[in-house]
């Protein structure tokens, strides 16, 4: 259809997307403005622009829609619905105070297509995604020692300060606080005017968790390394092993020792 | 036997596993809740629900030593002795409420056998420890310095603040605080404030210590960097040397000349 | 010309470079005692010392400007700009005592020229420099995770304290400080009396931000390690790739078969 | 001589050697008890063991010493010096309570005679000795860094709290808190309430030593992995380079044509 080579021109045009990228610049500008006391003209102009730019943004997303052959792979880039949800909800018309907080927010998460519409910066997170999932185990051995060291302090620490140790999840809270060393002898030295050796739960804690994130850096340099090295490999597929090389010298030899018997 | 081949069958039940997994964790949900301020009724049914799962651990445990041929292989496995041992210590009957809180504790370490089932947890777990022994004589230097540090301290600071220079194993908590930039400046100008060159302590303990933290890091790092190396080399066992290579050339070049003489 | 001639030999006198740099930290060492309260005899000593370095300085960058040959090369390199202008401010007569701390300021910066005349510090400045723009996406990454919470924090938290959360510049800077983990638990728990949840924003955040620059690191680490591996193939350019042995032991092959064949 | 010989034995002889490392653990633990409160005959005790010790020590010494051949070589290894000195000094008499505190501090460093009797502590230090110089250039870069922060905190934040910024020794030591992350917040807040834009300070301050910092640290990565590589290199001197088997290959190709114009 002509319409969609127009669509799809529209969207390959390299101004349509600098002009995209301003107005998220300009988006990301105003929710920042947005946090300061300004006059009330200043006010209402944002407000006016607001609408301008999720008109804006509604059109463009139109466009990249139409653009799509087929149609329904649109859909099938997560970055396309993540882009699409985003306009939509900045739709939806609230008059209501408590849903304006959400409206506010919902607007903050535009600056995110920041992300969407620079091709590095998707990739660097993509990168960042793909490394997840190898630090799976490391994490569940963290959480299973956090798990237990907050069970064994909600147990005995409860009455010290049921603020700091009152159940599970606080506790987990106040061994997070502890692994970041932020004022974690202040928790200590409560704790140990009670029970004189508890020192050795919160050293214990400590060197637990450090020797477990230590290895699981060492884990990812290792993997990232590793990777590196594969790629370099696949850079030049056509390389010879040396066992290649030594199964050509056999054969020269026994040509040489056929001629030999000749 | 018969009934040795119909416990080794259960054993290596997918189901079988997957079901001591889900009471593992049901335990350590638990082990979660019971930190919880609970009505009467739920409290009743946890100790309910306890006794259900120290049963069906009691029946699993049985079941795995039963399996096992010959059966004292059974304890060649230090984390068979681990689970019997958790297991063995919760059927302990306890009415005394002091050791009401021992019983609850040991419950907790319930959650550990989450370890002991898990193939790649257990794996992880045993390479931290195999990586233990080699951080041995860094551990020892920094002990040295930790001690020699935690003596000058209590020697010098011991009338300033008695609290954190006491003895020499209070000292070494203080010094473990500092190491951790936990309010080291708090500890530090109060003993300025009686030696005004006693900076130099604080500052140079820090820079030792990070300084032979960091040497362990590196350690580490080139450590498994190299048995990377080696299982890369360890996987294509028939990778023929330059040197081979080298002296099959030889051998052609030798029949060669003989050749030629001819 | 002869005077152009002397004036090279001047500036590549071994001497003449000691005699500088003694000069830049008698320079640094006045910056450092201008410090302290000196009796005014001291005082007045050092503003004459002041202005003699100033002399010193002024004939040295004359000496090297009209040394270089054809002498607008002199402003090609960035070192020699930045040298100059140094010496230049401090020329500006100031009597106003308004002016005199920027003066002082001034003088402070000519601590630096010691990075320019020492080349070693300015080969290790501009590897520095040369690591910066790799770091490029990753810092813009970080910059939008900053700036998205910062606007989430001052929409909710403003009303709780508009000290740390009142506009989104303040708020960064308060994100900053909790990624230092600088007394962030008490920022957190000020908002949490308020907001109960609200440590999945904070733990979120410092997850995030701890996760990027582990992965900034990490980076850096790979392309340094790259950059030696490249280096260390540049040095023996004459290598012969397995490729190349591969074709040659073929060839040997062919001329062995041509002879079987005569 | 027969006595030189005898000597030789007895420093070589391994029991001598345990004998000894049990003396230095024992006069640790002695450093260790004295920060202690002791009812006095344990107080008498140690002096008495104390004396034992430093004769002990004394012998051994000897013994080393008349072992050595010839016996200026003695005093050409540095640790054989540093024991000698630690030996000798405690060997003064003192009464006067004053130089007692001294005594028992060179008592604390007899605990250093670990690493001069164990040998793979003493390689360990040789090695983390041997990394320092490398460090030298990023440190003088960061000494800069620091004295010209310092020299503008005085200058400008010196009214505002002179315990902090009093002067520049004092104004390094506040900035080097702030590298720690100690409390830094609360460093800054106390400035930024005079000059506004004083943040720009602390965060430009904090980015580059960090920056230096993580530039300090791969170096020395870098650096121990080119040894690593370099020495795995020396392992196989015999190793021969894909130039060598080229010009064999060359030269079996000369033959074989000498040989088809026969």
């Amino acid at each position: 259809m002509i319409w969609q080579a127009r669509f799809q021109a529209i969207r390959s045009n390299k101004m349509f997307e600098i002009f995209i990228i301003v107005i998220i610049i300009t988006s990301a500008l105003l929710v920042g403005v947005k946090t300061y006391q300004v006059p009330e003209w200043v006010s209402n102009g944002i407000t006016l622009l607001d609408w301008a730019i999720t008109a804006i943004f509604v059109i463009e997303i139109t466009i990249r829609f139409l653009a799509e052959h087929p149609r329904k792979d649109f859909f099938k880039d997560p970055w396309n619905i993540f882009d699409t949800l985003i306009v939509m909800v900045s739709l939806i018309p609230i008059e209501n105070s408590d849903m304006a907080l959400v409206a506010r927010l919902v607007r903050v998460f535009r600056v995110l297509r920041m992300i969407s519409i620079v091709p590095e910066l998707r990739m660097l997170l993509n990168s960042l995604l793909v490394a997840l999932p190898r630090l799976g185990y490391v994490m569940a051995l963290m959480f299973i020692i956090f798990y237990i060291y907050a069970a064994i302090g909600s147990l005995l620490f409860e009455k010290i300060n049921s603020e700091l140790w009152g159940d599970i999840a606080i506790s987990m809270l106040t061994l997070f606080r502890v692994m970041t060393f932020e004022d974690w002898t202040d928790v200590m030295y409560e704790v140990m005017e009670v029970y004189g050796w508890s020192w050795t739960y919160f050293v214990s804690f400590i060197f637990l968790t450090a020797f477990a994130f230590l290895n699981m850096v060492i884990g990812i340099v290792v993997n990232v390394l590793e990777e590196e090295h594969e790629k370099m490999k696949d850079d030049n597929p056509e390389q010879i092993s040396m066992k290649q090389l030594h199964l050509e010298i056999q054969e020269l030899k026994g040509i040489l020792e056929a001629q030999g018997k000749v």
